[in-house]
């Protein structure tokens, strides 16, 4: 199975990176001197809950295709009387949105990436923009092939494009690439198109106990960090469909 | 002046691989053991000599934009009646065309590399295809933040459009990019778009004293080779503008 595998594509906000707690710390860190208390975690939840439909407007194609910066930046003006934050200069804002470029990997993936490399291509497949994934990468020291996603196919997942575009790019064919992702409805989009799948359970995404334990949909590997599913796909333990 | 640079985006073909020497052996690894007695480093010209044609009709607009592989393709059949080479099978026409994914680098290219990025964002800035620079990062060991250039704007260089995409790509001004290229032709059309420039002399491109020995254009930087460009962006050397 893992044989015909040639790249490995990346959902990378939840599955390789953790927004919530990265949002809330970096927040706090711009905020706090500022005089302003609020609970970070629900402010990085409440930005994160704008994201799905900020993008449901370029799916619709009734809005043209502005990169993910844009997005956040308008979502977190959104937000901001909710939580107390009128008046913010410019900069603290231009400095909050770029809290999204600083954000850390889970624990496992620095070590697990460069076991990948290896054998595979690796690209992010990620609905944020081209320079947002390569300072995320610099961030964490991950090394990747190529930054495809959104911003190549202008855009944004689950559209079928984002994933064939992206497949396109590296002259695959759909099957040969392997779509990782915490989320089930990524995972669905990506087989939609013919990819392969593999689930990485990050129940904790959301805060203790909310994200995806398991695959809501049969998935091609299924493990419980991107370690195990380098463990399986460098034929060190058995490939598995449910979380390992 | 380094210090404002953020980004190097590097011309491949000539300036960071010897084409050339690579397409002959190559092509006479394949066609030798097929009975071809040919001048390879004259076939190897040839095809390069079909390059700027085929993306013209692109950048003139009256063809769509493909990838540089399908016109390298297109421009092998082209040439190959002057080689007697008429008749091939399409696996070894394939695999001829592959050959643009396995260049090497100028020798000391891949020590340089290194050095640049404790600094700088690094990316080709390449009529290439993604995949192609891909298999070419990957041949030679460099590690790019991103591939961006000629797939990315969905046109060919000198074209204003490959320039600025890859510079808003980044987010950067361009004065923030640094072009690097052994052709003065990149870097007029480079500056011309705002972007910072360093000329790469690259002697023996077309063959022995053939290729530019100095910049034909008042550049920001020009040095022998890249390890010597790297000393003048690290600081090691005096800024140059003729070839150190």
């Amino acid at each position: 199975m893992s044989d015909d595998i040639k790249a490995l594509f990346f959902d990378m906000f939840g599955t390789i990176l953790d927004w919530r707690t990265g949002i809330a710390q970096r927040s706090a860190a711009l905020l706090e001197p500022l005089g302003k208390r609020l609970d970070f975690l629900a402010f990085a939840d409440a930005w994160r809950g704008e994201y799905q439909p900020a993008m449901e407007k370029i799916r619709s194609g009734s809005s043209a295709f502005v990169k993910l910066d844009r997005l956040h930046r308008a979502n977190l003006e959104k937000i901001l009387p909710a939580f107390g934050l009128q008046g913010l200069k410019e900069e603290t804002l231009v400095r909050l949105n770029r809290a999204w470029h600083q954000l850390d990997c889970w624990p496992e993936v620095g070590a697990a990436m460069p076991r990948l490399r290896h054998k595979f291509l690796l690209a992010p497949l990620s609905n944020g923009n081209i320079s947002m994934m390569v300072a995320l990468a610099r961030h964490n020291g991950l090394v990747f092939d190529a930054i495809l996603g959104a911003e190549i196919a202008r855009d944004y997942k689950p559209r079928p494009d984002v994933y064939l575009a992206a497949a396109a790019s590296l002259d695959l064919h759909p099957g040969e690439c392997l779509m990782v992702a915490a989320h089930s409805s990524d995972l669905a989009a990506a087989a939609g198109c013919g990819l392969k799948t593999a689930h990485v359970a990050r129940p904790n995404e959301y805060g203790p106990h909310t994200g995806e334990t398991g695959p809501q949909l049969v998935v091609d590997f299924a493990a419980g960090d991107l370690d195990g599913l380098a463990d399986q796909l460098l034929g060190r333990t058995k490939p598995s469909c449910k979380p390992s």
